[in-house]
């Protein structure tokens, strides 16, 4: 049986630590190829490159695996894999990350390392990110790869459902080893976003956007608190934004009469 | 009773037709405060900016307007709005747009139109995203503008919601009148995207993405539907991405003996 393929993309950039750990793990189970961002670009959505140009260039940057670096966004790199340097050849999983910081909670939304799975779910792949709870470039990741292994492994051999992608966040390092796996629920939180007011050279004003996470979340069956009691969170995501339960709502609120005579 | 707040923004910046056509309609409803985009941020998703300065200034370009424009993204413009121009008063509406060219079905993830009116919504602010399907930086609003006033009073009067934003799509002038409204679900459909390679003037590759939207959908409830037989799509969209219905489909597929000795 061939081996299964793995495109590896992510959102801190090709040169980051995290990929290397994740490149290395995925050796392990299959033939792997990279497609990923030539900077950091955490923090971009699901942004796309639409009026403006793209490159992509192959690198040796990375052992008996073909890696590519573009100048597009996350969810550019796995449309550029999917539709183009692997056009022959459908990927039998996308994996992205393993992110530098957390991608817990409403941070899925703003996660570039969530939209390239989430890219790769739409094109109906089993798709997968990858995210550690420690901001450091130095970040430990020993703890997590036996269990980054063995997730794959499992989307690898089960599947996934359709149209779902899976937002797996790691705890940080602590003294105890991690005490297992929660398939959980986004917990219900926010950043509370403070804008520190400053003045360039020019005399001219700018702003850094700072804050806080808030979480408002009282449950046990959410992302949040499987991290805070060091567990690993696996939350699957879904790209129908649609809030069905609503659309009865509204059909019964609004007066129709009214909209009927535009 | 004082009029009600409205927050405008959207994607194609501030100079753009559409949000001039959305500003004139909302100054009826209430008092108006512009906080968008500086330039284009068309396919921006919910991208917001991390690790980079943000620019902020107001600027005389609508009529008894307070306006600003903004160096950031559209969710940056609504955070900006929220929690620096309008910290002293909440906005009773945030409303995006209009949108030149469509934000139906899949695109909704890739919009930075809806990703200003899903940030209103995780602010607990009413929202909605408008767009038009008609991509012409001349498209004729004419036909959506008492549209876009009665669906922006209903909320104003009955609220939406709790997590939800409406995402508005109205159909390009045609020869006969728009039907009606439908209040709809995100269809089922996907870009295919297409890859055009050329090399510049220095003999290096580069990329155009380009590629076709497909329609997998069959149902009549959902907004590709709607626009093709000219009506109002209106879907509820959520910020919950949670596949909820897949939480205990993986909790039985996996194999959770292998998993707990890791």
């Amino acid at each position: 049986m061939d081996k299964p393929l793995i495109l590896v993309s992510n959102d801190d950039g090709i040169t980051s630590r995290g990929i290397r750990v994740l490149v290395d793990i995925m050796k392990d189970l299959g033939d792997v190829v990279v497609v990923a961002p030539d900077s950091p670009q955490s923090g971009m959505g699901h942004a796309i490159t639409i009026g403006n140009t793209l490159r992509l260039s192959e690198e040796e940057l990375f052992q008996d695996v073909v890696a590519y670096k573009s100048s597009g966004t996350p969810a550019d790199c796995v449309k550029l894999a999917k539709h183009y340097v692997l056009k022959d050849r459908k990927p039998d999983l996308v994996v992205s990350g393993i992110n530098h910081g957390s991608n817990t909670s409403i941070s899925v939304l703003y996660s570039g390392t969530m939209s390239a799975a989430i890219e790769g779910a739409i094109e109906g792949l089993p798709s997968i990110g990858f995210s550690l709870c420690d901001y450091s470039t130095k970040a430990d990741f020993s703890h997590v790869e036996d269990f980054v292994k063995s997730i794959a492994e499992q989307v690898l051999y089960n599947g996934i459902p359709k149209g779902v992608a899976l937002n797996v966040n790691f705890p940080p390092k602590r003294n105890e080893p991690i005490k297992g796996i929660k398939i959980c629920r986004q917990a219900r939180a926010k950043w509370q976003e403070d804008f520190d007011e400053r003045y360039d050279p020019n005399g001219q004003k700018y702003f850094w956007m700072a804050g806080n996470f808030v979480n408002f979340d009282k449950g046990e069956d959410n992302d949040e608190w499987a991290i805070a009691n060091n567990f690993v969170s696996v939350v699957p995501c879904q790209f129908d934004l649609t809030a069905h339960h609503a659309i009865s709502q509204i059909n019964n609120d609004w007066d129709w009469e009214q909209l009927k005579n535009l």
